[in-house]
C-alpha cells in the first residue's frame, strides 16, 4: 500500500476536500499511472452527493483519466513506464461472462468495478481519478494517441466513448442524417464524432444559444427543440437521434422527428418512467435504444479515431480547488464543455 | 365495372351481411383474382366496428386473400391466368418516396392504399377479400408457392408476414434465443418461422393452456407470464423478443428478458400508451421497436420460405355465413389459430 494526495468527498452534503487515500501496490498484472488530468463528469456529481444511493466516504470520484505510465507489473505486457494511457468507468469485470467476451466489459453480467466506489478485488473500495496516482489491471488500461493532449484527452474516457459506440454501432456514416440532442459534455463529443465519421449532423438543444459553437464543432444544422416548429420541420428526417439528456422528455415527440427504421438512443436515463405510445415505433418500424459507455477494445478504437481525425474535447482546465466552483457552474450548465483537473496542482 | 358478391359491414353495430359490390374493370396492369379463400385478422373486426375511427360502409374487409388469376391486363408481365397468388394489406403505394424505393411500400411516406377502406386511384372505396374477386395491380400481387395449399396460404398475408419481417430483421436463427410473446393468429406464425429460421425458441403466454400446441409448432420452451417466477427464471435470456399482444403490458418486465443487446419488437399497438424506464434499455444495451407487416418484395420472400419450409396457417375453414360467429370466437381468443372463409360458400 501507498499513500496518495486525493481530492474527496467526506459526505453527501459537504464540499469536496484535499486528504490522502491508500492505493494498492501493483501487482504483477496491474500498471502504476501517474494522473495528468482527470474529467468532471456529471455523473461524479450525482454520486458524491448520493442521488443514486448510499456512497462509502470519503470518495474520490473521477472517471475520466488521462496520465502517464510510472511502473508496470511483472507480467505486464501492453504498457512500458512513459506511455501515455487513459482509464473510464471501469477497473475490471468477470472476464468470464458473455459480456466480458465479446469486450462488452460494460455490460459484465456479473457487474464490472467501477473506478470509484466500488469493491475492488483486493476487497478495498475503488478510488478515481481525483487523486496523483492510481493502479489497474493491463486490461483496462487504454492507450492515448501521441496526438492527443492529454487534459483533451481525458474527457473522451467517459463522455467520448458513451457518445463514440451509439454512433459506431448504428452506423452513423456518409449518407445518415444524425441528430445530437444536447450541446453539453456529452453531446459536443457526439457533434465531433459524428461529423467525422461523415453523418450529416443536426444539434437539438433547448435554446439557440450555443449555435456558433455547435457549427464550430461540426454541426450542419442547429435547431431548438423549444420551438414546436422544430418537430414539424424535421418530422421523419434522422436515421439516428443520440439522445445526450437526462431530463424527461416528450419521447413520442423525439420519435416522430425519426426516418423510417432510424433509431434513437438514450446515453443517459431519466430517472422517472417515460410515456411511449407504441405507435410511434409501429408506424415507420423506429426503434429506441439504450447504450452505456463502451467496451475497453472499442475504447480503444475510439482514441485511435480521435488520433486519426485531431479529435479532443472542448475543456476549461481549472486547479483542483475550484473543483466545488466547478461542480456548481455543470450543474447550471455553465460549461463549455467539460471540466478538466490540472492534477499537478494536488502534487 | 362489375359486380361481385361479398359479405360486408353496413354498420359499426349490425353483423356483416351478404351483399354485392361494384369492383373496377382490369386495367392494363391489373390482376383479376378469383378470390378462394380470405383469412379472418383481428384487425377486420376492429375496422368494421369503427374502433380505429370512422368507417365508409357498406365495407367489406379481408386482407388475408388467396385465390387464381382469371385475367390479367395488356401489360402485366409477372402473372397469367391460372397463377395461384395472394394479396395482403395493401393494394398500392406512392412508389416514389424513400420506403417505397426501398420496397418498404408498407411504410409509403405518401399513405399506401389499404386493401380495405381506403381510397383507391380512381377515387373509389378499396374493398376487401370478403368477396368473390378482386382487381389488384400487379405490383401488389404476390405469388404462392404450389406447396402451399391456398386455404393454409391466406393467414400468411398479414399473421405471417407481420411475424416473418421481424425475425428476419433482427436476425432470428441458429444460437439465437427468441421468444414469441402470444400464441394467436400471429403469434403461432411467429413460433414456426423463429423454429425454421433455426433459432431456439420460447413462447410467453398468459397461461400454459396451449403448451402442447406450441411445442408441436416448433417451440422448445412454454412459459406463462401469469407466474411471476418466469420473469425471474427468463431474465437477461433472450436476443429477440416479438411480441404479438396488443394488450398494454408491463413493458419494464418483459425488457428485463432480453440478453445484452438485444430487442423487443411490438407488431401490435395497444392503445394506451406505456411506461418506461430508460434504464431497463441502458443497462444492457437493449432496443425496443415496432413492425408493420412488411413490404412486397419481403413478403414475397416470405411465401417463399414457406415453400421451401412446408410452412402453412394453423386453420379453422367457415362458411362465409358463420364470419359474425367467428369475430365473437376470435374477440374470446377462441380460434386455433386462424377462421378462413371458404369463399366457393359466397358464390
Amino acid at each position: 500500500m501507498f499513500t496518495v494526495n486525493a481530492y474527496a468527498a467526506t459526505s453527501a452534503t459537504e464540499p469536496l476536500v484535499r486528504t490522502t487515500l491508500e492505493r494498492r501496490d501493483a501487482g504483477p498484472r496491474d500498471v502504476l499511472i501517474e494522473i495528468k488530468y482527470a474529467g468532471i463528469c456529471h455523473s461524479d456529481i450525482h454520486c458524491v452527493r448520493g442521488d443514486w444511493g448510499p456512497v462509502p466516504y470519503p470518495l474520490a470520484p473521477g472517471h475520466e483519466i488521462a496520465g502517464v505510465v510510472t511502473q508496470v507489473g511483472s507480467e505486464v505486457t501492453k504498457y512500458a513506464v512513459g506511455d501515455r494511457v487513459g482509464v473510464g468507468c471501469m477497473v475490471n469485470s468477470c472476464r468470464t461472462c458473455d459480456s466480458c467476451l465479446k469486450g462488452e466489459e460494460q455490460y459484465c453480467l456479473n457487474g464490472m468495478t467501477m473506478t470509484y466506489g466500488s469493491v475492488d478485488k483486493d476487497g478495498t473500495l475503488t478510488q478515481g481519478g481525483y487523486s496523483t496516482h492510481i493502479v489497474v489491471d493491463e486490461d483496462f488500461v487504454v492507450r492515448v494517441p501521441d496526438s492527443v493532449a492529454l487534459d483533451e484527452a481525458a474527457p473522451l474516457l467517459c463522455a467520448g466513448i458513451t457518445t463514440y459506440s451509439p454512433l459506431h454501432r448504428w452506423g452513423a456514416g456518409p449518407g445518415k442524417k444524425v441528430a445530437i440532442v444536447g450541446l453539453g459534455g456529452l453531446g459536443h463529443m457526439g457533434v465531433k464524432f459524428a461529423h467525422a465519421l461523415g453523418a450529416e449532423v443536426t444539434v437539438l438543444s433547448q435554446s439557440l444559444k450555443k449555435t456558433d459553437d455547435g457549427l464550430r464543432l461540426g454541426a450542419d444544422h442547429y435547431y431548438a427543440t423549444s420551438d414546436p416548429a422544430t418537430f414539424e420541420e424535421l418530422a421523419g428526417t434522422f436515421d439516428l437521434i443520440v439522445n445526450t439528456v437526462s431530463a424527461k422528455l416528450d419521447l413520442d415527440a423525439y420519435l416522430s422527428l425519426l426516418a423510417v427504421g432510424g433509431t434513437m438512443v438514450n446515453v443517459g436515463a431519466p430517472r422517472e418512467p417515460l410515456s411511449l405510445s407504441v405507435f410511434s415505433l409501429l408506424s415507420r418500424g423506429r426503434s429506441y435504444a439504450g447504450s452505456s459507455i463502451g467496451g475497453i477494445r472499442e475504447t480503444q478504437e475510439m482514441l485511435d479515431f480521435c488520433g486519426e481525425h485531431g479529435i479532443g474535447a472542448e475543456i476549461e482546465v481549472i486547479p483542483v480547488d475550484k473543483v466545488n466552483e466547478a461542480y456548481e457552474r455543470v450543474l447550471s450548465s455553465d460549461v463549455r464543455y467539460r471540466f478538466v483537473i490540472d492534477i499537478a496542482t494536488l502534487a
